[in-house]
């Protein structure tokens, strides 16, 4: 029983999986061209093409994910809390997996390794619904997996891969309710989107992020120029990546001019009189939506209004000011004179991520094994009853 | 802003929320009367009589209720984890209100004021949908909330009552997506599933409790029969009173017959030849389903294949078997020779809940106020901007 295997059985199978992989590698590559064939016959672009390509090094990578997943303490029978009640029952909150998770993605094969490390060492079986761009490649890492569990006699069925060519596989598993308890989309708002809209199964929605860089009357600009580039230019394509920036009236004359010259330099193309489509928009991309806002408690209650909760960064000297946008900023995370970039399961220490949830049930911001959990109540007793 | 209200005025507010439920008893057992006329008029059982009624002490313990949340720590604002990173990030996750939390409930008026006092001691604005069956009592209970809210200077609209004579006020308010972060349906079975159903809201199921009392082969039978008597007979009407019992093969011989007649010397129906819909039933009532299970592992899969996932018991004197039953019943609440009386948010030292979850997302078990709260990652940095 996957809930049950101990912590040892489970990292032996992370490492034995690690080592499947680099062993097939060359049916996993020969695989992942057929995809990349299909991909590049059908003229998809350059950057897609990437994302679904694997290599040598990219195996061993996805390999070595797994054995950081093992070395990662398990969440699994941790106590949370704890106590003796007054008539001497035992009371113990203690992690338990959730069960059967579902994850639903896109192009990136790497994801169908990682999902399973995670799930699997927090006690979880995992049905996977990749992109049918895909397809090859993840069957080929779906059976890799599957069998180096049966070889080290444990149940392969904690890891299956459901069919992507069948639109409604997706359908299926977002609805089979009492059957899956927790299905997590990754990837982009369409995807997330309707995977929450038509979902009966309880879902964490990930990914999202519309976040940004508010420049407050008092910001140090040197530091505000160097955080909004981090934020904007580092990787533009990622859910932390800044796509709003909020400059404040009250220096708006000397900071707009230049942290636009240092945006423009850097190849980013400012949307300075957006439309409402341009206030939300996620652009992944060398776009940012600039506004002039008047004044700190205006910042919040736009970013609150147009954000997506996932992370809002204050630029500041003021520590008032620090404190009431913290307060205030109904995100995920807040940062305060740093870059969105570190919302992150590895820069917070998680060790590994499975998404950052930008809702507020369950598990907020980046998710780690212990997102992966629920908990069960144990009391142990003697003959208690309770009186009338 | 209700979310950042210090604990201190949310601890006046719910006192004077108290002081004017006294000061206005009058008005509100007028109110009460008006549905118990409407109520009696219909025919309605008395048990839902019962359930609608209020009086002097009942008011008298509804305002109690408040000063006890009131003097319940603040979850809000407790520090859950927290480092410094190695480049200096300083790091904290934090408690942070749900924001809004929307209530479905019965005929119980006792709940609308209880409802208010967990939210707002947890920083969460409440939208209520009593029962129709109510209305005149809600509407008086929240006008006094609502004024008292008004009295001592504080936003009445923390607390709103849904119109329940419109069906269409429940489907508003478990779809407004955005607006509303979570439903809590509190009732039977029907309202429950209803909601969770219909609902694009995440929502939180409560309560419904088809428990086992599983007595093992090993077990004292002195301390079946108590426990199970308890489990059965003390309030069969809640959720967690014991509504099937399992008696392993082995000692069915004995057991059996014994335990028999402890029930129906108690006035409790047996269902010993259960059909299925008896073995997945929360009767609610002095009736039981008895099933005779061929070993422990019989009964962990009986209990995962019928039981509701609330609290689960077993009487042994075995310590390897109530081992192995901890760890493989999926329930909120096991318990080992311990009635399933005991789960329940007062008894477990939670002060009051709001409801016992039966799902494993977010909250599991009874829900008192840290369950009403989310959380937020807050990061100090002094200029940090993350490497490529």
């Amino acid at each position: 029983m996957l809930a049950t295997l101990s912590t040892d059985t489970k990292n032996r199978a992370l490492h034995a999986a690690a080592d499947a992989l680099l062993r097939r590698a060359d049916a996993i590559l020969a695989a992942n061209e057929k995809d990349l064939q299909t991909a590049r016959a059908a003229g998809t672009a350059e950057a897609m093409l990437d994302r679904l390509a694997l290599n040598k090094q990219r195996i061993d990578g996805i390999a070595s994910g797994l054995r950081q997943v093992a070395g990662l303490p398990d969440p699994i029978g941790e106590v949370l809390r704890g106590r003796t009640l007054p008539n001497g029952l035992q009371l113990r909150q203690q992690r338990v997996p959730l069960g059967v998770v579902g994850i639903v993605y896109e192009g990136r094969p790497n994801v169908t390794v990682d999902a399973f490390g995670l799930t699997y060492k927090s006690g979880n079986a995992v049905l996977l619904r990749g992109s049918s761009s895909a397809a090859h490649s993840n069957a080929e890492l779906v059976a890799t997996l599957r069998e180096s569990l049966t070889v080290a006699g444990l149940d392969p069925d904690a890891v299956q891969l459901l069919p992507s060519a069948d639109r409604a596989s997706v359908t299926h598993l977002i609805q089979a309710r009492g059957l899956v308890d927790v299905v997590i989309p990754r990837g982009g708002a369409g995807l997330i989107n309707a995977v929450v809209r038509d979902a009966t199964v309880p879902t964490i929605e990930t990914g999202v992020g519309n976040c940004h860089v508010y420049v407050h009357a008092s910001a140090d600009l040197d530091m505000a120029e160097k955080i909004l580039l981090n934020a904007k230019t580092r990787r533009p394509s990622v859910c932390n990546a800044a796509e709003s920036l909020l400059i404040d009236a009250a220096i708006a004359d000397t900071a707009l001019p230049r942290l636009r010259k240092a945006l423009q330099d850097a190849g980013v193309t400012l949307h300075e009189n957006p439309t409402e489509d341009e206030l939300r928009a996620e652009f992944l991309s060398l776009d940012i939506a600039v506004a002039v806002v008047d004044g700190l408690d205006a910042a919040i209650e736009h970013i609150n209004t147009y954000g997506s909760g996932h992370t809002e960064a204050i630029v500041t000297t003021d520590l008032a000011a620090a404190q009431r946008f913290t307060e205030r900023v109904d995100a995920a995370a807040v940062m305060v004179n740093a870059s969105t970039a570190f919302t992150d399961g590895e820069q917070f220490g998680f060790g590994a991520e499975i998404g950052i949830s930008t809702q507020k049930l369950h598990a907020r911001g980046p998710m780690g094994l212990p997102e992966l959990t629920s908990t069960k109540w144990i009391v142990w007793g003697d003959g208690h009853t309770r009186p009338a």
